[in-house]
This record gives C-alpha cells, structure tokens and sequence, in this order.
C-alpha cells in the first residue's frame, strides 16, 4: 500500500545539510550563501543545536539572530528545515534540574559537557521541550523559508535507556499499563525462576545491574519502554509544532546504525521518515551496509520517498580509524541513497566546525576551503542533482523482502544466549548481501505485515517470533511464497519465553522438522556440509541435531558434532516452500542455496558484473535504472533509453566507467506492485 | 582418617535434579512424577529459590503449595533434598531492608532482578535467612519424603565480596577479634609500607577501590573474612534446621569453579559434601577438570562419599559458547564422578525453563520433550545406576596428593605479581592432568595435613607458606616421601610477607638450594631446557636464578635469562626426596620430569592406554575399576571380574567400545590406607 | 643559557636510595648503615612515606625515631634528602575529611588503603601538607645530615585529573582567572558547537562523563588546571620548606613515563631537576626509552646536572611481566643515566620491603641477602661512580632537538582523533630511535624556545601548535636551520580548534605545501613510496592528500590512498630547509629520510658500531666520552685519553667488551654551545 506522501515545498531533489551558522562570525554567513548556491544547495537544516542561544535561559528567548538567518537564507532562494534543539539542553537546565539527569545501567549519572537529552522520562524536560518547539513554531510557521521541521536529532543516540529514579517511577506505570495486574506480569516474566516474584508494583524496579544476570523478559519490556518514552517525547514537541504549522515534520533516525528505536513504530509518526548514515570505515564493502540502511529506511514509510538527512562527503571522526572517501565515492553513496528511494541528499555539514568534538568531521565546505577536491565535487553533485528532478517521487520496486524486527533484535542481543558468534545483525547482513550480489532489490518487513507481494521472504535469525507472527509466515508459504529461514528463529515469543514444544516449534508445520538441539561449535571451528550432488559447503559457529519431519534434505552434515545428520532443507508446503538454512554459511555456501531458493520463488538474480549495483525506481510512465559501478574497470550494460546525467541517449549500449554513475530512463514495461 | 558418613535414607545410588515445580502448572506435576519413575528418579531438591512464593511478605508464609508437592512426591517414592531458599531473597526483602544489598569493590550497589544474596553481614538478611530456615525445618522435619536438607546454593557465587557499609563494620570487628591489637595488625599488614599506618581501629576499611593497588595482606585478610561471614550465615541456617530435624545437611559447593570459600573449612560445617560442576566448553579436555572437581570434593570431605548435585545432561547457557554433550558424554561424566567418590548423580535441572535467565540450560527433560536423545539417554543411566547400587559408600584410594590450598590462591591472584602469565590454577592444572594422563589418582590436601600415607606429594605453586606447613612437608620428606615442589612455591608467609632469607626459604633445606631472583620472560617467549643425559626439555613464562646447595642438578637452562644455570633439581633429604622445577613446563617435558619422581616414590604409572581414565574404589570386600574410556576407538584391557553395567563376567579380557564405560567388579587385593 | 646549579653538600657522583627503615626493626638500622659504607652509599631519601608515623593525629607529631635514624646516618657519614610525606596521608586524615578523596571522571571516590594524595585542590589538604613540611623543615633544618629536600613523590601518580567537588569549584576559579569573562571562555571551548554556551559561571563544571564526548578545549582546560594545582601544592610545601632551610629543594618527577604533569614548568620551580626512571620490559630497545627520559630530565632544567632519583637494580613489580634485569644491565643503565647529565645515581630502594605492594621490587639490597649477584653488582657500581667524581657538573652537548610539548599530548590524546594508531608517543619515539641509532645526541625543547643553536630540529606530530609557535619555528629555517616536520602537527591552535585556512596552514610556508585532508590507512594496511632515485619506502597507519606549493617532491606514494601524490618534501626557506613527512615511516625508510636531513643540517651521524652508545660530557677542561656497549661482542673505537673505571691510558684503541661501558677523558676539543 502506498500511502500519501507529504514533501517539503521545493523543487527538484533537495540537496543541502546542516547549517550551524551560530559557530562562525555574521560576515561568515554571506560567503556561505554565496557558496551555497553556486553548489545548487536548496535546503539546509537549521537550529539543531541552538537552545542554549535561542533561550538564553528559562523562558527567556532570544529570536534575532535566527530571525535574520532565515530571512537571508530565504531571500537566496535557499529553504530551511527548521530544527528543535532538543537533543542538546542547555547548561542551565541541567543547573536548574539535576534530577533530570541521565543515568546509566551500571549508576553513573551522565552530567552536561558533551552532548545528549535529559531522561526522557523527566517532567521537568518534557515541560522544557514543548516549551521550546511551541515558541518555536509559534513565531516561524508562517516564515516563508521554511519548508520542514526536524524534530530533535537522532533519538536514541547517545542517550537511550535512562535508570534515573523518574524513568524507575514511569516504567512501573508503563508495566501496570501493559499487564493489568501483577499475576500478569510475574506470568509474562516467569518471575518463578530465580525466585523474582513480584507481590507489590512498588517492588518492580528497572533491569540495573545486579549480582548476576538480569531476568530478560524484564530487559526486554525496559527496551519496549525506552523505545515508547522517546517516542512519547518525539509526539509531544510534534504536536506542538502541529499546533502553529503546516509544514511536515520529521526526525532523523539511524537505520542499521542505532538499534534503541523501533523503526516500524516511528515510521508511523513522522510525516516523512528521514535519516542519517555514515559509512563504516573498517568494512571494505560499507555501500552494502548503505544500502541497507537506505532499504529499511525506505520500508518503515511504507515505500514513499524519504530525505537523506545526514552523510558525510569524506570522513568521519569518531570511528577508530577514520577513513576518507575516495574521489567518486561520496557521488556513488548519494546516488545510491536516490536509487533506493531518497529524494533529499543531505550532510552534516555545511561548513567544518574549527572547535568541538567534531572537527575531523568532513563537511560540504572543508577546512582546506573550495579549493580542493571535496568543495569540487560537492558542486558537481549538485550539477547531477539538478539532472534528476523527474526521478522525484518514483518508487522503488522489490520481489522479494527480508525480516527485520526490532523486538527480536533486543531479546537476541541480551546475555547468556548459546554462542556469542551468532548475532542477529550478523545474519541479517549475510542474506542481504547475498540478495545485494544477487542484484535482487529488497524490501524490509516484519513478520506480521502482509508478504503476499513478494516472491521470496527471508527470515534471517528471527529469534523472537510470536505463535500469530509464525502463522503468518506459514499463511504465506500456503499462499505460494518461499520462504528461507536462517537457524536461531522461531526460539522464543513476545516474553523471550521458549516456545510450547520447543525452538522452532511454531515453524515446525511449514518447514517440514523439528529441532531438538542448538549444538554451537568452538571458537574458530569450521564445519563441512555435503549437498545430494555431492558439492560442499563450509560453516561455521553453529550446527544443530534437526529431526527431519516432512521436508527434503538438501545437504547434511559431514563433520562437526551433528555429523551426518540434515543440515539443509527444503519443505513443499501449501503452494508454496520453506526453505532451512541450520549453520551459519560462508558466503560462496549461501550463494548455492540461495540461488535454489530463488528458483523456487521465480525470481532472478541480476545478470550485471560483480561489484556493479542496479536499482530501478519507477514512476507511472517510466523506469529509472540506477546502475552504480564500484568496480576498478567500466562495465558495459545493454539498456536502452536515455542517461539522464548526461542527457544523451544510450543506443542499446551503456558504458559506465570505472567508479561511475548512470541514471537511465527508460518508458515503465509493468505496473508497480501496489 | 575415614569420618563416619551421614547419608539420606534412599537405596542405591541417588539419582534425580533440582526439581522446580512452581514454574508449571500444576498438571505438569503429574507428568513430572510419572516420567520420572520412568527415568528411576529417587531424588530431588526441591524449593532452592522459592523463598517468594513460601513467605509472601515478612513473616507470612503460604505452605499450601509445597506439602501438596511433598505428598506427591513422597506417594511415588521420590525423595527429596529439601533447599532453604536463601540465595534469592524476595523483592519484598530488599525493598524492606536497602541497606542489606551488596556493594561491589567499585562502590556499585547492586539491585533485585536477578539471582543473589543479600549482604552475608546484614543484621536483615541474617534475621532473615534464620527465619525461613526454621519455618521450614519446623513443618517438614518429620515429612517421610525429606531426606536431606540442601541450604542455600552455591555460597561465593555470584555474591562473594561485598563492600556494603554492614559489611566494612564486621570487618573491623573481625580484624579486632583475628589481631587483639592495632599493633598486631599493623604489623601483620606491613603498613609501615606506603604510610598506612593505623592510630584507631575506626579508620580500618575494608580494600575498596583506592588510587593505586590496595595492601596485599588487608585483602588477603578481606577474602579471609568474606569467607567466613558466608560460613557464618550456613551455620546459621544449619543449626536452625537442627533444631528441629534430624536428616543430614548440605550446602552444594562449586569445587574447581569458584574460589571465594574456603571448601576445607566448610567440609568441616556440612554433614555431607555436594558439588555442582560444569564442563568448561572452550576446554577440550573438560574431562579433566571434572576429575580436579571430584578428587577435591572427596577431599574435602576426608574422602566420604559424596553428591554430585548438580550437573547437566548437555549444554549450559552461561559460558561464551555452550557447547552441546555428544552421545555418550553425560554417562561417561557421570560415572566419571561416581568412579571418583560421588553416590549421588544429580542434574541441574529436571525440565527445562521456558523463562529466564537460564531457559537455554539442558535439563533431564528438555524443551524438545521425550522423544529426543537427552531424555533417552537419561532414562538409560537412571538403570545403569541401578545396577551400581552395590558400589555405594566404596572408597577411592589414593598414592598421590596435590596441594590445594584457598588462602594460597587468594594471595596469589592478587596484584602486581612477577608475571600476569604465571597463575595457580594452570599450574595446579598442569601436574594434576600429568598424573591424570599417568594414570595415578590423586588427593588433593593441604600442606599442613598428615601426608605420611602418600608415597608422593606435589605442590603446584604454593606461593603462600606458612614456615609451620614447610616444616610438615620437610618432615613427609625426612620420612622417606616424594616431594615434588614447583616455582613459585614458599614465597610468603600467612601476611603476604616474603619470607626471612628470602624465597623459598623455608623449602631451602628440603630442597638442598637457595632462590636468587625470579627471571620472567617476555611474552611468548619459550626457553630449552637440557637434561644431564642430554635430552632437550622446553619450558616458558618463567625461569629462576638458582643457588644449588646440595642437590643435584637435573636440567639445566641452554638458553633464556638463566642460560646455564640449575633449572630442575633432585635432593635427596632423610628417607625421601625433594624436587624442585623452577620453570613452567611443557607438558611433554613435565612427563619426563614426574616419571623420574614416580620412580623415586614408587609409584607406577598406569599402563591403560592414553584418553582411557582407569578409578578404582574399594569396599571393604571388593575393588571396583571404572574404565571411562575418552578415546574413539575401543580398547582392550586384561581385567578379571564381573562388569557390573552388563552382569557378565570378563573372563580377563575386557573390551571397553569407543566413549563406553566398564565397572569391573575384583575380589579386594589390598587393605586400604586408612 | 646555563643556570646556576645548586647542589647538595656532598662529595662525588651522589649513590644510594629512598631508605625506609621504619619497616623494620632497630637492629636492622645497623647493618644497614654498615652496608651501605660497604657499598659507597653517600646520599639516602628518608620519609617518603612516613606521614602517618611522624604525626601520630592532627597536629601531634613524634620526631623521636627520625632524630634517631638522622643522627645514625650522620655519624656514619651518609647525607640525607629528607622527604615530606604528603604522597601518602595518614589514615586519620581521610577519616577527618572524607571530602578531601579523590573523584575518578567516572564518579569513583578513591579511599584508603593503597598510595595517592588527596584532591590537591583540597583546603584541608593543603592545609595539612603545609604543617607537615613546615614542622619537618622547622626541626632538620639545620640538621647536618640533611643536604636535600624531597617533596611529596612524583606528583600525578597515582593521582592526577580529580572531579570531586572542591577541585570543580577550584577548576571555576581558574576558568574565571584564564577567561575573564564568559564570552572569553565560550570563544575558547567553541560552546556553539553541540549546544554548550554557558550563561552563568557556576553552569560550568569539570569534564567528566557524559553521554558523549565531552569538549576537548574543556578537557585540555581542565589537564592544564589539573597540571597547575598540583604545582600549587609543590610551591607551598618547596616555601614551607624555604621559610627555615637553605639546601635545595626537589620533587622527582617521572619523565617519559607520566603525562600529567608540564615538566617544563615543574623545571622552572625545582632548584635541582631529579627523575624516576623505570625500563619497560616489554621493549626490547628499553635502554633508548631510558636516554629519552633522560635527556629529558636534562633539558627541563636548562641542561643543568640532575638526579636519578629512583631506579632499580633488576625487576620492578608493576608491569604485566617483570623481567630481571641482566648482568651489567644496571651499571649501563646508571652510567648511561650519568653519561646524559644525571650527577646522581640512586634507586628504590635500599632494602627490599618483606610486605605491601611493591615486595616483588627489587632493591639494592635484596631478598636474597649479600651473596647475591644483585648485591655485589651495587658494590660495583659504587666503585665505579668512586672513580667518576671529576665528570660532575660537565655538560653534556647536543646539535639537535627534538620538540616535547606536554600540552600537545593532552590534547591530541582526546577522543576522536582521526585514527587510533596515530599517538604522539610514538612518534616522538620513532624520531629520536632514528637520532639515537644514528649516533646524535639530542635536548628536547619546547616550539617556542630559541631554538637557533641547534643544527636540526625535529617536529614529531606537534598536533597543538600555536600560530606564535610556528612562527618561531619558520624563523629558525629562516636563520638557516633544517627542521624536520612529521605529519599531524600544526593541526590546532593553543584552544583545540583548527588554524583558520585548514591543518597544518602555519607552517605552509615553511613547508611550502598544503595539506588538504588526512588519509588514514585501515588496521594493518601498509603503503609504498617511491623516492626519486627510485627506492621505495615503506609505512602505515596514515597518508595524505598534499598540496605541493614550493617544497621538491622527494618521494611519492606508489599505492594506498593517496597513490600518485607526494609523500616527503623538502622545501629551502630562507637560510634553511623544511622538510615533511606525511606518513608514518617503518624504521628502515625513516633512517634514509633522517640521513638526508643530516646532510642538510651538517650534522654527522656517529661512526661507532650499531647498538653501542656514545655520549659526550664536557666541562670547560675536558671531554668525558661515555661508550655504553649493549651489544653481544666487544667493540674497538679509536679514542685516544685516560680510561676512568681503569685509569688505564688508551693509547689510541679502546675495546669495550660485550655489555660493558667505558668513560674517556680526554682534553676539551670545541668550546660549549651555550
């Protein structure tokens, strides 16, 4: 379902970052809008970190310097996306209400300095909040710059779960709200093991350390609290911009790089979903994580078109070692982000910061000035931009969707689970790469939505799997979907309590067995797995005795501690089929089993070179093929149509050079899915 | 000396597992009940964390829930080991009494919601744990089903040390009752070093977190009273159970996996030793280090009959990755223990948990029910154990001792010692796994104890000696004993303080040479040793500059900081003989080292072949050999006898299959030792 | 510039230690006294820790032991450098003023029971270390004995950076004092960024945990705070001390081993610079980690002699593995120490403690007693320091210097710098290996100094570097010096923030070239470059992209990065010549590059063998060469003068046996620099 896309009033592709102007003297600010349309930049985000110098204290606002920022912005033709700097408070509110502080899991009470929100649970920031967001709402909704609010920044990071004494008084009246009774809780809890039994909700604390490990169920319900008291914040300073505005509001999340904020339930709220991503510098294949991120980025706003809020155009400066992008990458990572459905392609930031943390941070405008190779590469970006106003709005088409499940992620990750080598991230990063290889464009999805669209569903270790989710699941196969199911799914349900019948019972009728045992192996072991055609596959981290019920054996085990028992299968069911993958793979292993799973659903890998990346937006008349060369050599692709970057026509044959870009647009050959 | 034994009223061996009903609906007892007659259950522990669910708050109890599972029980034949529940008390406690948690060395307080005892010095808990105790020995002293008392679990783990305010204040007291005088103490404590001179015993603390490493002798002297204010709260509740109960009392230790208690001591509290113990997965040879397990726990019960009371059928849940049983294993662990002194086999736990922490520990039922191969196998040794019946209360006889001593390794783990690559552990590991691999079972004992009955004794680092135990061992030599005495051995006294006349000194005689200076290599580096004969010897982590003065020189360091120069030593000394190792051996040149030593105490190495682990125990009519055989293949040994698992004779020649087990029954040869 | 050098009262090269008798009984003061006249003992350090036993409780001191121990070592001849105590408070202190402790940046209060001083910003602190050194200065000061004053114990360690209360208070006033105002400090942390703008003085506070990363030009405040209080407690004890007694005062510091304290500071208070100085056993090249901290030691104090204060005769304790030291290593590291300035040559500590921390600590006389190799070797050595008495007060000479600004390393030593495996250390440590193996004696010296006598200066990641600073340094290319700059340095000014017109822009025109972005390298990458005649080069860790505007290219990057660009310039300026180099050389490339930059300054590298160490001492009359022999083999130089450990003459050939030393006299060639 393609639901109504609200869109900043500007046009084309928006093309632009943050702005923080305060950090510099006013002469600064003319040299910047000068540079900035001579790079063709047309929205920047402005305020994120401004409190302290906009309420200079309790209630005391000070608008002038912002009034004539946005007016000079305005009046080059360059919109604003207004921020709320409520991810930063200023020092006189921490003064004021030390108890709003922040406190971690092991005690410590995180003070002012760097950067980071009071507790969300904190009356006295919530008061704060709404009041900084009303005034500011109040005097710029009709201010004609600006086209979109931004709500805070990146929730979730570095603040997250908060163990203050107001978040322990707000999560006994989150639990109260979601079982009712105290029976209900010790129930869902499984307070009888290690003798937690709960007899008073004053006794219920929040999941802080102690002697040994936490009751997970607990943890489990603290993230699902964490997640709702940010997003409660998140309401409250969006309706009271609602209130004055009429302009779309969001918040920049972090897909695939922050994990406290359940996406899904997010996308819901914002009226555009935006976000930020950085590449990480120490995985030689970073664009595969990009695109992950662009992915589900996209699926949490149900396909519509989002707003890349934050990358970088070189390095960043908090990873370990902070790898530059290299000539071409930052116009490949734009693109890409545009190919899977970003019709914004924003940074941090506009202009270096010479102070702060952040100074090694790469900018639109470096410290080495325009003259060098980023500015140079910033304004031919926004040149390509310029090319690609008619890509804006189309969508992204996708056969085939991958599990993503932000409860499952929290249960799996707690402690004193089978093996510290298996990780949920881990797993998904696997089979969506080997889809990325494949030239297969995915969706995201939970395993409650309807998949009925899809051909082929991945489930990769969803390890929380409610018995309604497992149906589904079982109803999409029925209905003639495959279906491949990594190990480590299906283990537990919504209260990381093992299901009736044992791990991967509620799984069990549609993939054709049953698991009796996990049977992790030793640091650093490797396993062989055989195939019926008598090809091997290697493994590693995890085996388990399978109890072959219904399903065919695809390969089984030839060493390790399940020898010769099934390690592969393959389950006819309904219409459809249920794939098992019962080891984790290495990735030449999951390419053969995924290109039989891909037979099954009738979906084909892509027949471009290794290392050249397709995707196709579509609009009502045309397709887009975004072709995205990361390769050392060109590739040549026959597709006919016009290179829309260029403006000439392709003739049936389309070179793209070595680190190259092609945009293609070509007349729509079939009606979108929805 | 052999103490008379106390044992729970049952036949045969004992059999069965923590039993935790209150986590099921009450159906599911019927089902618990029925299957386990199946299996040949006739024993379970049974209320080890219902503490919550017995006294709902302060002071009022609730029963009901516990006499209709005892009835139930009992009308089956199943017996139980009833537990006081005092290893996790109920929210209510600590909401009551926040003064009564433990504070870690870091100064965290550390909350509910997980396992774990209060403060052992809390005048609360203390009141607390009294109370339970006597409610219940009150009510079901005279239940037929109560055939032994389980207290608490596993004291040390996980709240050993604890910093709380009530905690530093029976510390002082303990200091003042351990010393008399300030003087005493520091004197005792050496505190003339770094200015720590005491005027008042106010200002005595306990060793907390400090700018610079803590004095050695006040935390030696703090783990010292840890230990005996965890004793303190046992005592505490035997007694209340003695006041109304006649049945024997135990506590389960953690022999070889924990190290906060002193289990000499404590084998001197309880009526009858028990032991849990785990497999360590990352080790290969586990095996081993559950033979160290079983020695010490007959050990420290002077070498009575004890219980295994808690292991596992497969994996556990807590180590970094749990690596599953294969068949077999658990048997062949099993018996490993009842070879070893053990009449009890028990399991942690009955079914496994669908909640919690721990839902992903095996059980003697697991998740995957009873048409799986744990629950078959478990059924198979519940009737092997029946056919051992007549081994009961044998006893197991020992040649060798290897030194254990809790206040040594409490010293030595502490801070800034020579070399972070030379632990007590690994060196206690590494000759007991030789004598293992020779076949030659071993007590374990302390340097003070009678030792006149072994024909050889060992002592891994021994890095605390009081100069009255190094006389005990000068004296066992004199008597025409073996000693064999590795570096790192009669460093200090019972303060931490270095000996007068320097290392070793109080060995010096013995041992026929004096110790210069420790010489700890590099890391990773290795060093060649050579023998007289010429044969060459590797060793690492440490050497030692050695003054020979008397004794002959075994090896010699070739290379390394001690490059020729005495490296292993032989010393003849009255009837008997010292040696002295003065480097960390390979465990091929340990072999070589410790047969000359057999040869010198007359004792012979086993002659069954390597990976097949040969136990006798001896009644006072019959010796019965347990063959656990490690290997993967069979072996053959010549063995007269009944094997007692199948009932058939072996007419001298018995085949023992690959990872298979043999209990031979003789007539006695020999009268035993004791 | 020479200072005028005071020193203490006493014949010869100074020989002995920190002497803690109040560990043990009287009749050990005896023998002690007796040995150290057997050992050539002239100069002993009494009462480093002796605070708890010369004042008994507030205010109630008891001198009777000290006058006892004074009037002993006098009587036999040996000078005393009296210490205060304040290192290490008494009990009764801490007890008094709990709020005196120690805040770690993670909210930990250090209490009692280890060493470390209490908060230096501390009243009652302070108030208590005035008493005691005015009490002890009030009764010794006219003492015969004494010749020296020791305050505290090498200030920083254990304590350093403290966040408690008093010391944020504290942090204010200096704030306050550095700023003037609000906008003041605001401009100078750059508090626009991230929303940190302080409105209110008492909003500000130190930098301790929050949830990100907290403002560097706040942390580098609040090193340079932390660097001044405990000066400030230095200067009221040294004053106390100054109001009765007339010898020198000194604090030993532990330069190259402790990063807390600005030693060029520190030099300016002492009237006698002294050091700690322990090898790190992990490094193998331990001897030039020694010559660094050396030379360092010298140049702190304007190249006047100093003391070695402490270093030990074998192993220390403290390190992960503490390796012995070899026969001969303790005399080459003495003389070694002697060689590069030191007139004193003493240890910790006479006599081995039998308790507390540092039992493990070898020491002059050691466990082992007076037949020991320990013991004879420091009898050794004080003969050979008998026969060295006319070298003192020489000088010793240096062509070049190598910058060393404490500063610098606080801030590069931040958070988020571009990549982990760049640290300020290690290059420092590269540089001088280069100068050391080259045979090039070298001062450190501070970007500021006048720095016109020296022939090189070298610049090794002088990340900090004031646009003043950098001035200077093009003056001295100017003035015709060559200056040798390694990359990441000239990043940021004196407040963190980076030079207006990008890194490295003040020393553009020194360097001729531009730096446009740094390019750090991933774990374990390396790189090639190719010099113009055609050799390659190797390095790691870190490339950029240069911008050549003036400087010869000397080498190139072949691959990595920045393949194509140049890697290593050289640019004349001036008189002079500025050389640059972007990368992190492997050793055997750094010595190509150095051997060019040699040739440009006129400095010759030495001709003696490598692994032997040649320095030279001149006084007015004569030159003392110093050849310190690690290596396995005898070596021959030609080196014509008077042998002083022999008082052999040359004769024109001097062979220095494996791991021996030799001092020359010989007749004053050159006149002194300075």
């Amino acid at each position: 379902m393609t639901r109504a896309t609200p869109w900043p009033a500007l046009d084309g592709i928006a093309y632009g970052g943050d702005y923080n102007p305060e950090q510099w003297p006013r002469e600064v600010w003319d040299e910047d809008v000068r540079l900035m349309r001579e790079a063709g930049v047309n929205l920047v985000s402005v305020g994120i970190f401004s409190w302290a110098l906009l309420e200079r204290s309790e209630g005391v606002f000070d608008f002038a310097w912002l009034d004539e920022l946005l007016d000079l912005l305005h009046a080059n033709g360059i919109h604003v996306d207004l921020g709320t700097p409520t991810a930063s408070p200023p020092a006189w509110f921490f003064h004021a209400h030390p108890e709003a502080r922040v406190v971690t899991r092991d005690g410590r009470t995180m003070g002012f300095g760097s950067r980071g929100m009071a507790s969300p649970s904190s009356p006295a920031y919530r008061t704060a909040v709404a009041r900084i967001a009303d005034a500011l709402a109040a005097r710029y909704a009709a201010h004609p710059a600006v086209v979109m609010w931004h709500v805070h920044n990146e929730y979730g990071v570095p603040v997250g779960e908060d163990y203050s004494p107001a978040s322990v008084a707000a999560f006994r009246d989150w639990l109260r709200e979601r079982y009712g009774s105290l029976d209900g809780l010790n129930a869902a809890w499984g307070t009888a093991f290690w003798g937690q039994h709960y007899g008073d909700w004053e006794h219920v604390g929040a999941p802080a350390d102690a002697p040994s490990v936490v009751n997970p169920a607990q943890r489990l319900d603290f993230a699902r609290f964490t997640d709702h008291q940010l997003r409660a914040c998140f309401r409250l300073e969006r309706d009271a911009i609602r209130a004055h505005a009429t302009q779309p509001v969001t918040t920049n999340f972090m897909a695939n790089q922050s994990w406290t904020t359940d996406l899904w339930a997010w996308g819901r709220e914002v009226d555009i979903v935006s976000d930020d991503h950085y590449l990480w510098a120490a995985d030689p294949d970073g664009h595969v994580g990009l695109a992950i991120a662009a992915d589900l980025s996209r699926s949490v706003g149900g396909g519509a078109p989002w707003i890349l809020m934050e990358h970088s155009t070189s390095a960043v400066n908090w990873q370990p070692r902070n790898v530059a992008k290299r000539p071409g990458e930052m116009a490949r990572n734009s693109l890409t982000h545009l190919a899977r459905g970003a019709d914004a392609i924003l940074f941090f930031q506009w202009r270096a910061s010479r102070s702060g943390a952040e100074k090694f941070h790469s900018a639109m405008l470096p410290h080495a000035g325009t003259d060098s190779r980023v500015w140079r590469e910033v304004v031919d970006l926004g040149t390509a931009l310029g090319r690609l106003g008619e890509v804006r709005g189309a969508r992204v088409q996708a056969e085939a969707a991958v599990l993503w499940d932000f409860e499952s992620f929290w249960a799996q990750d707690l402690e004193w689970r089978p093996s510290v080598d298996v990780t949920h991230q881990a797993q998904v990063r696997a089979y969506y790469e080997q889809l990325w290889r494949d030239g297969i464009t995915a969706d995201f999805a939970l395993p409650g939505h309807d998949l009925s669209g899809y051909r082929l569903v991945v489930v990769p270790a969803q390890y929380l799997l409610s018995k309604a989710d497992a149906d589904n699941l079982a109803a999409y196969v029925r209905g003639g979907g495959t279906l491949v199911v990594s190990f480590f799914s299906g283990i537990v349900d919504e209260n990381d309590a093992v299901h009736p019948g044992g791990y991967l019972a509620p799984l069990a009728d549609v993939l054709g067995l049953r698991l009796e045992e996990f049977l992790p192996l030793r640091e650093g072991e490797t396993i062989t797995l055989e195939r019926a055609d008598g090809a091997a596959l290697t493994a590693r981290a995890w085996a388990e005795d399978l109890i072959v019920d219904g399903a065919d054996v695809v390969a089984r085990y030839v060493d390790g501690p399940a020898a010769g028992r099934a390690a592969l299968t393959r389950h006819a069911y309904g219409a459809g089929t249920g794939w098992y993958v019962s080891t984790s793979l290495d990735a030449d292993s999951l390419a053969h089993v995924m290109a039989a799973a891909y037979a099954d659903a009738g979906v084909s890998a892509s027949v471009v070179p290794a290392g050249c990346e397709v995707v196709v937006r579509s609009s009502d008349e045309h397709d887009f093929t975004f072709v995205v060369n990361h390769r050392d050599d060109a590739v040549d692709l026959a597709l006919d149509g016009t290179e829309l970057l260029t403006g000439a026509p392709t003739d049936g044959a389309l070179t793209v050079p070595a680190g190259g870009i092609a945009v293609v647009r070509t007349a729509r050959e079939e009606a979108g899915r929805a």
